[in-house]
């Protein structure tokens, strides 16, 4: 033990585990001491990942709460929704710290889970003590916690665009309308006809309209900032990419602010916030501007003649929709610099 | 001669005009007596584009209306805007018949066109004969003229989409959100970093936001139909792929209506229009599933929570946004089956 | 019934399936009055193909060789390996004419067979039965049988690419290297990681290396060609995309031909048959270039230097390597025009 | 000046310079000064790139040596061939060490270069001056010296393919038959229709057969190691993707090896050379497996029925292809760890 923090990653064979590995090869104050597959144990992690060959080889370990206890500080849970909801409560009675990168403990209100993620919900004790790490906007509510909730990938991106003009009053909240796409990682590393490279390449289609599980999550957080309930349309797309997740959003302006005034708006609230970027006035990002890395960059378009704001949020879904939020909420949780193991300038092209 | 219908085809070495070479190869009642280009006339036409090898060979002619009327009894204006402006009213005066599939005779009003173009206006006697060739909505306007103007990709697909339900009154003009995406072959072959591969690939992006040549011509169809005038929100996007665009359109409903409702409504309305399809409640199409053929597909995601309906449109943009209608609106125009020619499955996978 | 010829298809809801129904849509003679599963039998075709609606909507039906051989006088089994070793004979016995896609009855040793497929061969007697129908090589052994061993893609492509130059004997059967590369639909339309998109694209892999079944396949037609038995070098690639297959092939020559000597002796060896086109000396296809079409394009790189000749031959996975040679093989076996249903031109770009 | 190394890099705004950008920022050593293009002088360099917004944001300088001297202590040229020429010697004279990205200083014979490279050759000096740095095979040479010539991409992944095996006298010389896949950014940022999205996507083609000045360079290293004058096939094409080369390499072999043979002497050979990976006999390497990172990754396919392996190695065009290995040069000329500023695990998905 060489004084660094030890971190278990459960969920190692899927993408948002492979990519906290990669990312955390860099993190100056964590060393990670297992990974962890239910259905792989005792496989070396390079079999199904070879581009770890000679970086990080390991033999997947099994899901058993007080062995990790005895191997782990940390756990990284990026499990599928449902098998957090039994994990994590085992793994906090051991005593561990828990990041949880599954949707089982955002939503405070289990009946809401139930009728999103129609399976049951947590007890309802976790529910109220996972604290939401959208690390920007609830960085101070998370620092010294033992149990952090990472947002989800679409909520990520859209909150960030959303928060400063709902918390501003500029925005009329009722008229939101969320137009989300995501490259193709976001949907796992499991196989369907959904995923298969010929029904995909040279496609680009529209799925669970108004019925992502992602909605009441960005509900319950515009709610708590508006001061009143927020109901939005929200569609979502498959894009013929593997990283990236771009929401453009639409909302009708209580004023008729330019550009220049969302941009100046936004910097003053991301102030000292690394990970947001606010682009110029006139300037939209596009994903590839912030793959393989943990921006989150925004940009506007205001119209004169609708009254409407145009705002587009990109991110990396792996990264800062995932991983990358993951590692910065424990930077905050155990007060380090929040750019710690994160230092990732984006791959381009 | 064979009796068919002479066509010429001006733009040949661009996407458009080469898909019409492409569909017209099948079309019983016309044969392709010239193909042009002011570029490389004299060129063998399979150099540039060698698919074309023994397929279709012929050297490409200059740009001379009246070489043109000598040698063919229809003209396909494939050529950029402000190109069409000036050679059209020539092609017109020597006794052509034209479709034009640039944008400069869609806008009755030449002021919005200069506004939104940026270059100055065609003759106002040419805006005023030229007749929109929405199919499914104007042919009989198109039945025995002699001008055509073939709609832009954007608006065939926002159109077909919206204008059912404008009419019926349904939906709420004033709230209308068009959120386009389109593949990179919407751009044309002119090469610049906009359509660079490593640029393009992984990577989506927005452009143009509320400021693309394709709103006037929307609302000034829009307009018409509503009876007032319409303004809207509209964003495109590029997508890392070559064909197919879908519109994702969000309005506020005038009443309670269902899935099953919209489908009715315009399945009823597209009755005997082969080229639009209309999904069955609960599916809404992917870009891939009307590749390489005519159709504009369409389905409907309506939302009791918010009162909105989400309208998803998709055609293949160098067809049904382009070249095959400009073939369907040439068979309107002549009084022949609206099908002839463009009898394509489309090409999955 | 109309006077055409009744046809089914099993195996209808794979690539190869669903294209025969692309390509026989515009088939003059042919009607499909049949399309069948095993697995999805009463389930509408469309559903499972959305691009379908409207143009081919039809219940699937179950694998039943009488029931087939009371609906259809010819069968396409578009069926895996070791599905048509046991179902053909059936059908046969049935009295249907049959062209079968899978690889079962085009080995003539049954032992070599088992040796590559890893499983059972069919009986003898169809394997000697069975006309290999390369249609530009045996299109005369093809005509008026009732049984035809349609070619896999690899050898397809690879064939045409290699028998005009092994049967003038300018180059060394034994130094032959095909270093070949598909579109992932060759792969079929199951689901596993090796198509999963997030893991195909942005990625370019080998596999099977010297292990792909259709290795002797390739060489069974070279050596009864070549007189000798020959032995190839092969590896199998697999591109991100969907469709397209490229084989490169590498030959020590006998003599010191130029590449327009190639292009004269590969011109006079396809005469008269419509879907190879052999290339202007200096110049080879690209993939995209057929795309969608039945046609395999040839070009040749000699080298001086080195003595060998590299020769590049392209095709649509799909259709000349699958859908469009097994109906330019009926056409054949039928008396037809070779031509019939397949006058596709490329889908470009 | 905080005790690092002063760096600027020619050349900026291509995707090598670039590229650099982003490996350097974790260089604890260097620090970059300058960032140089001669057609963007003045220019932010984050308004092209707009992924370095926030990260690397600086003024591009223009192009003179003197001024560069007084800047940085060590200079990467990332200039197009016979830029490169004329600067170098500049660079060198102004007392400043220089790593070449380009060609222009690969091949000690000028003739050689000229008949390949199509444009006059750099002094006769330079040429002999240069240390050609593949790092794994010339390390020791680099040290200390002032002038690097960095490999090619495609001779880096083919050299490091191919050298332990010739050393050895594994394989026959004359045999060499080299097929070579690369991604699209290997022909940089300049806009064509050769890189045109609508050209590439779906579509895979062969350029340059056997006329790549990239073979000249092969043959130089292979000659010196062989002892022997060495000649190749050798095949370019382009993979629609955008990172990524792989080399399928072709060899008659001089004795029955196995593959645990040939890994166990490519093991050996590259002990101590971190970012070579040997993979386990019967596993060969894809493109994605090195994306983003400096590794080159080998593996083998022996057949015994042609006496033949073939050897597959991989790289990041971009990375050990380009900006990677050219830091890794700087290292090991500095007298510095190998892998300082390298330390990237590859970006998977």
């Amino acid at each position: 033990m060489n004084g660094k923090l030890r971190a278990a990653i459960v969920g190692s064979t899927g993408y948002g585990g492979v990519e906290l590995i990669r990312l955390l090869q860099s993190h100056p104050n964590v060393e990670i001491t297992s990974v962890i597959s239910s259905s792989s144990a005792g496989v070396p992690i390079e079999e199904g990942f070879p581009h770890l060959t000679g970086v990080f080889e390991r033999s997947l370990d099994g899901v058993e709460a007080a062995e990790i206890a005895s191997r782990a500080d940390v756990v990284f849970t990026a499990t599928p929704s449902g098998v957090s909801a039994k994990l994590v409560p085992q793994l906090l009675e051991a005593g561990l710290k828990v990041v949880d990168l599954s949707g089982d403990f955002r939503l405070r209100d289990g009946a809401e889970y139930e009728q999103w993620y129609k399976h049951p919900a947590p007890d309802d004790v976790y529910l109220q003590q996972a604290v939401y790490g959208l690390s920007e906007v609830y960085g101070e509510r998370v620092a010294g916690v033992d149990f952090i909730s990472n947002p989800g990938c679409y909520p990520t991106a859209t909150l960030l665009g959303l928060i400063p003009a709902i918390e501003a009053g500029w925005i009329k909240p009722e008229s939101i309308i969320v137009d989300a796409k995501s490259g193709v990682s976001g949907a796992g590393r499991g196989t369907s006809l959904m995923v298969h490279y010929a029904e995909i390449n040279e496609n680009f289609k529209a799925y669970k309209i108004n019925k992502h599980q992602h909605i009441p999550e960005i509900e319950q957080v515009l709610s708590d900032i508006a001061g009143e309930k927020v109901t939005i349309t929200f569609t979502t797309h498959l894009v013929p990419m593997t990283r990236g997740i771009m929401t453009t959003i639409y909302a009708g302006m209580n004023d008729k602010y330019s550009e220049q005034d969302f941009v100046d708006l936004y910097r003053k609230y991301y102030t000292g916030r690394p990970y947001v970027r606010v682009r110029n006035a006139g300037i939209v990002p596009a994903t590839k501007e912030v793959s393989g890395s943990n921006y989150c960059d925004i940009g506007f378009a205001t119209d004169a003649r609708t009254g409407r704001v145009t705002i587009v949020s990109v991110i990396d879904n792996i990264v800062k929709g995932a991983a990358g939020q993951a590692i910065q909420n424990l930077n905050l949780m155990m007060g380090w610099e929040e750019t710690l193991g994160l230092g990732y300038t984006p791959v381009y092209p």
